[in-house]
């Protein structure tokens, strides 16, 4: 068995997710929008590495079936009809739509995911959903990569937490510890501090402090709540979307 | 007051070291071998990038006076007749010294760090020698980094909690979240789940894991030992000497 845990995109050489089971972690706050987008009817989201080829990518993809999304440093990218927050995502706005998003962190790491096998999305939001696949699919697969988009590059323990619950959902209440790898066993600590409680380091965190400083106060309480779009969304083909039965399993 | 850990090298932008006060983390084994070397009256460290750069160093630097060690894999270089290991640093072998060494992880993150304007190297060997400058310093200068070597440019358990230790140390039982960064949060929330025992950690680490693998299962115990060479290893022109009085201040 091989239950890894990589704290930002940098930990990983090229290669290392190739043929992988991997699950994606931007907690605050890509990955939570995206589960929230894909809950509310989006029919995909389309990460873009920068606001010029969301541009593009909106023009290619066709403007009227398309909504531009994304954040800079937190803040709605200017003439962008929607920022990265899971609030924005009612079946009103963006039900039926394909949402193309650039974000900081979050879509960069699912940009660097080169030749995994399987790519999830995970987040508070779909935390039972997704962690009793993984479950599953660590029982049948043996390996299973988390990878946290992290902070500008580097640890963020936002992310690390969610890590470290998938850690235990997959591990199904095992106390296995070979086959972790030193950031899986990390995580697991993190989560023995900080219990169930997802809003104490989601608060705690670099990121949450940076959202509530700039008046985001309502994401970090809302993505620190547990299930509120049970989805498993596989980015495949360069989009992400709600996995069918078949590619969950 | 910033108090920032890095858990890897990759995880500094270039810049994020520069003119700051840094210490740099290599439990298993580098650092720790360092402060065996320097308290057993070696002149210096002299750190290389590579076994050329080892046996061009020893060379330039005369052969008379040279002793070449280190490790790739772990394993004692073939030729070189000192290893990575802290117990072969005995006054016999080493005393009056220069010891140049290359090692996989160790070396490399000291020669990563351009433009700081210190740094120590640190270690269970030196804890609370080390511990009682740092927390001076940073009541003194308000800004500390520590820098984890890591495992193959990824997060080390081993390092994370050494670092962890360090930021205890620093903070000097003050509860002060505030100024910390992720990084230094998550390695003081290891230090809360593993205690002060050194040994847990480290035999738990992948690092710990791979040396006992190779039969250096007394290198593991040595490590966990602190205060067995409490000296304040300074890295200053390329070259790990013993810190004077005013340079640790």
């Amino acid at each position: 068995m091989k239950l890894d845990v990589a704290f930002a995109p940098a930990d990983l050489t090229p290669g290392d997710a190739a043929g992988r089971t991997v699950v994606v972690v931007d907690i605050l706050r890509f990955t939570t929008t995206a589960c929230a987008a894909l809950q509310a009817g989006a029919r995909a989201v389309v990460p873009a590495a920068s606001t010029e080829e969301a541009l593009q990518l909106s023009r290619t993809l066709g403007p009227g079936d398309v909504l531009l999304g994304g954040e800079r440093g937190g803040r709605k990218i200017e003439g962008f009809p929607l920022g990265n927050s899971p609030l924005e995502m009612t079946a009103e706005r963006v039900g039926g739509k394909l949402l193309v998003m650039t974000t900081t962190n979050g879509t960069r790491a699912l940009l660097a995911l080169q030749g995994a096998r399987t790519v999830f999305l995970g987040s508070a939001a779909n935390f039972s959903a997704l962690g009793e696949r993984l479950r599953a699919l660590l029982e049948s697969r043996r390996e299973l990569l988390i990878l946290c988009s992290g902070r500008e590059g580097s640890f963020a323990l936002d992310d690390a937490y969610c890590a470290g619950r998938f850690v235990e959902a997959a591990l199904g209440g095992r106390r296995k510890w070979r086959g972790l790898n030193d950031g899986a066993i990390a995580a697991l600590d993190l989560v023995r501090r900080y219990g169930q409680r997802w809003d104490r380091p989601l608060s705690t965190s670099a990121s949450g402090q940076a959202l509530k400083k700039i008046d985001h106060d309502d994401d970090v309480t809302h993505c620190a709540v547990a299930d509120t779009a049970p989805v498993i969304p596989l980015f495949i083909e360069r989009r992400v979307r709600i996995a069918t039965t078949e590619e969950a399993a």
